[in-house]
């Protein structure tokens, strides 16, 4: 099997290490840690189900040296794709990657530990699609077939620090979800932002950051546009792929 | 004191008795009517707080003459103010008026039998400002005096049949209030759409419609953007006040 190395459009010249057997490098993946609050303050990240790891990149360019960032990857396949793109660019030392279900996470951090969660979860229920993807490292990365948001959001709490943040993106249609396992989880939803296609579409991603034992009060912030009418992206979408 | 009659905007010329005392027909009025699923079979429609009945207005411009609307309003000089607009514009057999508390409503409707309840309820919490509006007129309509969010969204699945449908517009801060008391009361949320003044501001108002005993599923309508950069309304806010 041959990893296909790809180079992530202009992003600061780093290369993302792929398989176009498995899940690839999205949107997705940009938006989220363009969104999440990173406080200057914060001294440790971990990315639940970190894939071949964009998030964890971006968010290496964006945090002070001394941040500790951590991806867990349950899938070896993936995992081994996520270690040959840090050391292609030379990110070792900077992010750490666990091979292990999130599940057992506690085996790595302590309770009431951690600044920031930040995940980009399997987006369908087991039940929503009979025709569960044949390939079956796809399938985990897209199914509830390994972990569910509920695990989740329970493992984001128990590893949050008091007044930590957890911060997700996601399919729109499961917001209600999302934001009822937050609260009975004392996670108080404080920001989101909507992903619309173009303008005249209804979203289809949501990017929603809660606060551990946090006040009530939400911000909705400015719709996020991704395509213009033509198609092209917009001009926040492009600035985004560039890291401006 | 004096009634001051206003011309709403182009509104098939219809006017509504206003009074600058109290609290006047805005946007949000006219962006609920034009935002709740009219199903053509539907027969009773209940507005929780009508004010001087703008809301119930245009219902009747949007639904079929036999489907009953019918506006509460517990303060005795607003509804005064609803019944001379609706002598006005000879709309006395077409919209019911109610002067009596929203917690009365089973005075007046059986349980399970009204098929959309519509709202824009006061906006604020009681504590959110200690400087309460001094005209108490306004200060009903605008806080938690007389009436919670808790109660309207409890009294509204009582009178709503199985698959009735609530909406409601409410300042975006208050969004994770009224999922969380629509799931608490088996509502739904089904369909959410948020009002930006402008497209690069946070949302400030919030549309949102939950069907009673409904399933899960969520959508977000695109975003509706009030002002274009130079101020001027945008083309689809014309259109409400145009009644297009």
């Amino acid at each position: 099997m041959a990893n296909v190395i790809n180079d992530l459009v202009n992003y600061d010249g780093i290369k993302i290490v792929q398989n176009d057997d498995y899940f690839n490098f999205s949107l997705d993946s940009i938006l989220l840690p363009n969104f999440v609050s990173l406080k200057s303050n914060i001294k440790e990240i971990v990315d639940f189900g970190c894939g071949n790891c964009p998030i964890d990149i971006i968010l290496s360019l964006k945090t002070k040296s001394d941040v500790r960032i951590t991806g867990i990857e349950v899938q070896k396949e993936v995992y081994e794709l996520a270690k040959e793109t840090l050391k292609i660019n030379g990110l070792e030392n900077r992010i750490n990657l666990i091979n292990d279900d999130i599940k057992n996470v506690t085996d790595y951090f302590n309770t009431d530990s951690v600044d920031v969660v930040v995940s980009n979860p399997p987006y369908f229920k087991k039940q929503d699609d009979s025709n569960i993807n044949e390939n079956y490292v796809k399938a985990i990365a897209r199914h509830e077939i390994m972990i569910t948001l509920e695990d989740i959001i329970y493992k984001a709490k128990v590893i949050l620090k008091n007044g930590g943040v957890l911060a997700l993106v996601h399919r729109t249609d499961r917001l209600i979800d999302i934001i009822t396992l937050m609260k009975q989880n004392n996670i108080e939803p404080k920001c989101i932002r909507f992903i619309y296609p173009k303008v005249n579409t209804e979203s289809n991603l949501v990017l929603i950051e809660g606060t551990k034992n946090g006040k009530t009060g939400l911000k909705i912030l400015n719709p996020l546009i991704v395509h213009n009418s033509d198609g092209s992206y917009t001009p926040e979408v492009m600035d985004m792929f560039n890291n401006e």
